[in-house]
């Protein structure tokens, strides 16, 4: 996090002897070592050349019966390019040509599974409670321009891609994540479960709360789920992805620092202590101004500091809070076996009893 | 957090500046400025002579139609007092002679609802994996030596207390919480809902997991609800006391750095970010030496760090890890409904479809 331009953790780091460094990031981080990965020269230059941050690192299991089974994963967070006045095709194609360099540079790390932030196409218009003039940046799920874009790329790199948008089905808008796997297909997508109607951000003024359930893509390289941003509030939204077999749960997401950047850092990293899986936040960055019917303008900031966690709790630090980032983590998926075994939370989970006391509060409320 | 006897927190205040140190605050414990609140001088003394850090905090909620309803905390973390190898009866007493001053303390700030830490009336034997040495530790929850204590201080200072002991019911034993009222009655009790089996810590072979559900008790001073120890990593025990209405839940506990000493900052102030009422964690300190049958030991060192959260997710700092403490905690409950009325995540909820799709789950496990 950045104060004044400058990061925070940069400067924490700087001003605590060693020692005290490594009390800091167990108690805040969950590990006294951030086990950072070098990344290539090249990824470093294309990084500088196109003004987005690269950082790596490791979430290692212990060694066991079974082999290894890493996961490299990518979480890209990104501002617009165009003035959100320019024609829609011209926005989107801009924001097209910005990911295309920087997922070049994930697969160059050999990374196998990748997602946007949400409605990573377009700047988050909701903003405005206006829709007639935004409504081309709708698309379908299975043919839309993102799919046609990304499709290419997944195939291309070997690379499962999410890639959450605004879907328009026959007229009906969604807002979903669409999951293409390694050959570019179509593998499924998920509808967001729970839409905030706090302040400008009405979402329910746009589309219904999801109808896809709690789906898990069992994908060639992990098994994964995608939970939506304010979905991230919900415990039992993350407590059904885990049921249903998720190792990985992402959380694309746009969400302002007036809303809870406090919050950030606690609720996905509490889901994957919670669950057994690994979690993958990921918040836009960038300034966006609306113009809306009657010439008022909405203006709104996202905060970034995209992360992920391990089911033992540690993290990764976050990326910028004002940059375009690519976050590559390296993840052993035995981990989440292992953080199983050893707290038993899964076991002593009495799922019985409430389902029944869920269901005796349905029933009188 | 001490590191070689210095407080993390300290060496953090000091080295930033401070347009650094409020934004460490906002990002890491929600709020600028922990909003200290002064104790008095005698109060101050009485630590000092004691040995027993104080500290006080307030967390104020906005002007509304109500007026406001402030609630007086008091959380104590303690270490026991003599070898485990005395008279039952002795380490008891000497427990009681040292929460008597800390309680009496608590009365002159005017704190009007007191927990203290889960089995706080004894070492924390458990570990030993031994029943029959110890087992004159376990007591009635409604007339044992605990209740008798403690109830006259209820009485005498017109305090709810929240008294964490091992119930003996007729020769069976429970992990249970009773909960005395400001008369020094019984009010009632939660048997502890999630036990651990981890290592040493196996509860499992010492008692059941609890039969009391989620109660929530109407004190005069708000409602309030026990969610004991190793119930902390269960996002729907957590769930279900906000949905049976509580305000402030507590988190006794006894647990050890091995044991996620990074995940206690993490779950209990999730747990209020996502069920809108205030959470109190609490944990022993010191560390305790059991010998068992065949004269091997058992070492074991407890963490403290006891500390509040808001509903609006900010938090205190912690108390010490390693000495006595008393936290005292000024609380506006009328925070609970302004941050649900902000966020709606009671709204948004869905509990419907998540009681269906539990009652699915539970059907084929």
């Amino acid at each position: 996090m950045e104060v004044s331009g400058t990061n925070l953790d940069e400067i924490i780091k700087n001003k605590l002897n060693p020692h005290q460094l490594k009390e800091f990031n167990k108690i805040y981080y969950g590990r006294a070592d951030h086990c950072e990965l070098k990344v290539k020269q090249s990824s470093s230059e294309a990084g500088k050349n196109n003004k987005f941050q690269i950082a790596a690192y490791s979430f290692l299991a212990e060694k066991e019966t079974r082999d290894p089974r890493i996961a490299k994963i990518g979480l890209i967070q990104h501002s617009i390019v165009l003035s959100t006045e320019k024609p829609i095709e011209e926005q989107r194609q801009a924001i097209f040509n910005k990911i295309d360099k920087i997922i070049s540079v994930a697969a160059a790390e050999d990374v196998k599974v990748l997602c946007l932030q949400e409605t990573w196409s377009m700047p988050f218009f909701l903003c405005t409670r206006e829709k007639d003039k935004w409504a081309n940046f709708t698309e379908s799920a299975e043919q839309g321009p993102s799919f046609t874009f990304l499709s290419s790329l997944a195939k291309k790199y070997q690379m499962v891609i999410i890639s959450p948008i605004l879907e328009n089905d026959e007229g009906t808008w969604w807002n979903t994540a669409v999951v293409i796997n390694e050959k570019g297909e179509f593998m499924g997508k998920h509808r967001k479960n729970h839409l905030p109607s706090i302040g400008s951000f009405s979402e329910t003024s746009y589309y219904s709360p999801g109808n896809t359930g709690h789906p898990v893509f069992d994908t060639k390289y992990g098994k994964i789920a995608v939970n939506i941003c304010y979905g991230r509030h919900q415990a039992l939204n993350w407590l059904m992805f885990g049921l249903n077999g998720a190792e990985i749960v992402f959380n694309p997401a746009a969400t302002i620092a007036e809303f809870g950047e406090s919050f950030w850092g606690i609720e996905a990293r509490n889901a994957a202590i919670a669950n057994g899986y690994f979690t993958c936040s990921i918040n836009r960055v960038g300034t966006e101004i609306f113009t809306k019917i009657d010439n008022s303008k909405v203006k709104r900031s996202y905060y970034g500091s995209t992360y992920a966690t391990a089911p033992n709790g540690h993290r990764t630090p976050g990326l910028s809070k004002v940059n375009d980032g690519l976050l590559i983590v390296e993840m052993d998926l035995n981990l989440c076996r292992q953080v199983k075994d050893q707290w038993g939370f899964n076991m002593t989970a009495r799922l019985d009893m409430y389902a029944q006391e869920l269901e005796a509060v349905v029933g009188t409320k």
